[in-house]
């Protein structure tokens, strides 16, 4: 039987945005994503498990997956490393599973280059959704704040270029809707539709 | 305030394949969509309004449209003419509405060349979808039957090609779902949101 494959999505958004609330929301609902499990060079803790909260590496091991090109982010935390094995994610969307994300913006950016097929999502404040009916009120709040408020906004705007989609979160009910829709929708693009059909007639042809 | 602008959404498919079920379970269920009003040459019925069931004109009215490109698409079925005002649509769409256009592949084709900025939804029977299944049990099913499957199959997937999406019709349930997700998600495109703050940011700066 040919298998439907996976996909990455990634999660991203300003720092406070409420990533982790929006994944933690998303996972406790029925889902068939697949949480990404990171590799770290940090101890491990009384009750985790290698493979399961993390994948627990040396420095040495560490550096040398960074070497290879093996992961598709990392940062240095504290004196830790921690990163996206590349052969993980790989592997599971190989094996049809959607792979799930959450990220700041800086690992994002370098998940993009080493895996542009993925889907990328940003989170966004409600305050830039409220720029737009602020404009009504133009006139009501200081010229200073209006100022700080828009440079506030085109910072977040150009950090949204890079993204496929951008999801409000006004509520995490919403927001998770909305990334619910987003893989929904992403598995019916005809792309990738067409792709399985003429795969599969290919086979039949054989 | 800044409205966001409305999509229309098209959803066709082979003959049979069930679109007027799938449109009329979508609009049983709580939608923000605007079903697009047909034009028509025929004489109105008892019970029918002008405006809501369709727009009726005479077939002088109905050929000026058509000579002044004022229609998406138009079909001629048993000496009447059908139609798809564009002024109703871009009307909808400018005032914020989503729009959405249930019609045959051939009107769904005329639709894509006058309004590209549409999102084509194609419908596909399930039998399409266990093609893939089939695969395992090749060797059960006598050559003729293979060929002209496949030969079916590869018509649709031709179809396909001119379309965003593609739902499977395995349930009605699942295909409603999927076109919510889809008229869902589209609206989180980064274009369509980002398109919206830059606008929003313009005004407040002048």
């Amino acid at each position: 039987m040919i298998e439907e494959k996976g996909i990455l999505f990634v999660l991203s958004g300003p720092s406070g945005v409420g990533k982790g609330t929006v994944r933690k929301a998303l996972f406790e609902q029925d889902t068939n994503l697949q949480y990404s499990i990171s590799m770290t060079t940090r101890n491990i803790r009384e009750g985790e498990k290698d493979g399961v909260d993390y994948f627990y590496r040396t420095h040495e091991e560490f550096k040398e997956m960074i070497d290879t090109n093996s992961l598709l982010e990392y940062a240095e935390y504290v004196g830790n490393f921690y990163g996206t094995p590349r052969q993980y994610v790989e592997e599971m969307i190989e094996a049809g599973h959607d792979v799930f994300l959450e990220i700041e913006v800086q690992g994002a950016m370098q998940v993009k280059k080493n895996f542009p097929q993925g889907v990328f999502v940003f989170l966004i404040p409600p305050s830039l959704e409220e720029l737009k009916n602020r404009i009504q009120d133009r006139g009501t709040e200081t010229e200073d704040l209006i100022a700080s408020r828009l440079q506030e906004a085109r910072k977040e705007i150009e950090m949204m270029e890079a993204y496929d989609y951008v999801v409000v979160n006004d509520s995490i009910d919403n927001a998770v809707q909305k990334v619910q829709a987003i893989v929904q929708s992403e598995h019916c693009k005809k792309e990738r539709v067409a792709k399985q059909y003429n795969k599969a007639l290919l086979e039949v042809e054989k």
